[in-house]
């Protein structure tokens, strides 16, 4: 029955029950953490093999005959931009294979930007009294952090299944030529899981923005995630974006941290010729190589493309029965109360849920009083501001099935508590 | 017989014996790289057993608990900051263990500098109509790239065996407050290898800059990178720095480049209490963690300061017949000519020679054309400016023994024969 259709008396039946069933949690005295998508301990044993894969003096020679060990080769090793390039469907020159993270690729574009503009830049973005970027909400706390820390003002785009809202993004960029740049994880979305459609990536590949050095930061993280066996597709931006004569104005990222290891993978920046050309040199002050041992590790483990994309059913095997177990619960425990929503996404690492409007900071908070730390509620947008407080992402991948059970049952006590207090309250 | 006594005849003679011996050794079609500090082959076999020193999940479990495959622990494992502190004489809570470059940690410092600041910054660098380092000369090339990158104005301060010009550089700090920075290579320094004095060590620790946000940029690059027995030893500025007060002034660096390998060691960066909590801040914005993976790899292959000095000793057995070598040649080919000088140092990467006025440049065009590539001329300068065109950066360390002779054989040849050719022609 859902919750609205309820009598005062019955929801303070059911806000009862639910506190006394909370109260009973928070005596098990758990501690877990649901907060980040970390990859849990089997996930990582998958790459065991990868470790001593280099073990002699000649190992270490790549197919060009380059000792990896040593100074130089500042865009990467040729085998790690095929093996990417090929993943990606782009071509190996428009690669720049970096260290362990793609956050860090995508915070180093921030700040060369900012300080020496792009290609094609009139002068650097700091030069401007405002810059702005164009976020889809919600999204992913960290993008929202990097620009914040450079002061760009970030202005709030809906998200929907099919990507976010391009009406909007088109006009906002025709317009307005302070407006820099857009965050988009264009499948399997963070967190909602959507994946943008193909008509979406078409309008992006096609902007023409008022900025003529505006960028999309394209971060395809979940390239390769799938949960599902009828899993998304995503279309080739590029591909797109070469027929509109647009190819400069993207900036796609990826890497193997959800790969192979979180804190020691792989990152790529993909980019046109051109890019590739402004943002090497400048590069070329900050670095003499990134860690090309550990590329070749990783081309050596997994072959090519098809050796990733048949590696990630293993970690399909042990995160879609975790994600599985989350929607049973969600739905046996609220469906019908009409005081949650979820999405259901077919790959990636999250489950976006909304509350009632003005309940997910209360739900993050007796979670965590309950020993079940989430994502801090807010932080799916900028400046950590959901506007209707009810954005809530699940990040069921790295607890146990056991651990996720309690986790997901002390959630659904939470929210069933905070949405009848707030109801009452009403 | 000196060059500068000899008669026109003499010379001309000279110059003759030198040219055709110049042909003669092009003839050879020599294809040789003395252009960078890279280590050689077999300093990098060295480091093999640490390639599979991970090899069972439990191994990559450090002494806190942590599966440094995953994400987190932005600064570092503990162990490494351990490790580095006993080596560098230092607190570990100091120290930033990073990714496979000290240059990156310097770069980064210095654009984190320009766009946000540093502790006690009144404003970001970029806000000043000038900024200005101050720079130790001959100096390390990638240095000066990054502040010239960075649109800072550089300003030489000559070199001396007791370190920079102190009187100098203390007139300099206290007088101009947009003077934010110096670079410093303290120990064996690029590519004079020479080592600071106690005295320039504790000058430097005393600075009193104008500037309340000025910074000594502290490359300990080479800091168990020893040549001879009775090594150099270097006072520990931080020691110095707290009698003053002054800890908050110094950025120090080193790396395992020249210790395991030089495209995937691990890099720190040691500073006071306040610094790393104003940098870690920023760093959580750039970053989830550095490869933590790499960094227990080399803990566990070193297990600590005594492990790696023990484990230096092997580069020195490798590394010193060549510089031996190199002085030898030097010696025997130029002696008593005076058309040459050169350093001797006791550690380090480089043999720092500089010839006549006016002859760096012709000597390192013609070494090319005869088949060796030199550090280009110019380069141990700001802007690769040498305002005598003098100075030449000998790297032995890569070729072997063999290849080594031919080049400082083809070296001295052309030496003799740029010499000859700009005294006969004053």
């Amino acid at each position: 029955m859902s919750l609205q259709n309820m009598t005062k008396t019955e929801l303070s039946a059911f806000r009862d029950e639910a506190k006394k069933q909370y109260e009973d949690f928070k005596a098990l005295g758990l501690k877990l953490d649901m907060s980040r998508g970390k990859p849990c301990k089997e996930q990582l044993d998958l790459s065991l093999p990868m470790a001593d894969i280099l073990n002699s003096s000649s190992s270490y020679i790549d197919a060009d005959g380059i000792d990896v060990r040593n100074y130089g080769f500042l865009t990467g090793i040729s085998e790690a931009k095929q093996l990417f390039a090929d993943l990606l469907g782009v071509d190996p020159s428009m690669v720049i294979v970096g260290g362990n993270s793609s956050l860090t690729l995508m915070y180093d574009s921030v700040a060369r930007a900012m300080q020496f503009g792009v290609y094609g830049s009139e002068k650097p973005w700091c030069k401007y009294d405002k810059v702005k970027f164009l976020c889809p909400v919600p999204g992913y706390d960290r993008h929202f952090g990097v620009t914040e820390t450079f002061g760009v003002e970030m202005i709030n785009i809906p998200m929907s299944p099919t990507g976010p809202d391009m009406d909007m993004i088109e006009k906002l960029v025709s317009e307005d030529e302070t407006i820099k740049g857009i965050w988009c994880v264009p499948m399997y979305s963070n967190p909602d899981g959507y994946t943008y459609s193909d008509e979406t990536v078409k309008r992006f590949a096609a902007l023409k923005p008022a900025a003529k050095d505006f960028r999309i930061f394209w971060d395809n993280a979940y390239c390769v995630h799938h949960l599902k066996d009828d899993h998304d597709s995503l279309l080739n931006i590029f591909d797109e974006a070469k027929k509109c004569g647009n190819e400069d104005m993207i900036f796609e990222f990826a890497s193997t941290s959800k790969i192979t290891f979180p804190g020691a993978g792989v990152a790529v920046l993909v980019a046109s010729e051109n890019n590739v050309q402004q943002i090497t040199k400048l590069l070329g002050m900050q670095n003499i190589s990134y860690d090309k041992v550990n590329q070749l590790r990783h081309v050596r483990y997994f072959k090519n493309a098809d050796g990733v994309r048949a590696y990630m059913e293993k970690h399909k095997a042990i995160l879609a029965p975790k994600f599985d177990m989350v929607i049973d619960i969600l739905t046996k425990q609220l469906g019908g109360l009409d005081i949650l929503t979820w999405n259901v996404p077919k790959g990636g690492y999250f489950i976006s849920v909304n509350t009632l409007n003005g309940c997910a900071k209360e739900v993050a908070r007796l979670c965590k009083e309950g020993g079940v730390v989430l994502t801090g509620a807010g932080a799916t947008y900028p400046y950590k501001k959901d506007p209707d407080d009810k954005n809530i992402r699940l990040s069921p991948s790295y607890p146990s099935l056991d651990d996720l059970a309690k986790a997901m049952e002390l959630f659904c006590i939470c929210v069933k508590l905070a949405s009848a207090e707030k109801l009452l309250a009403e």
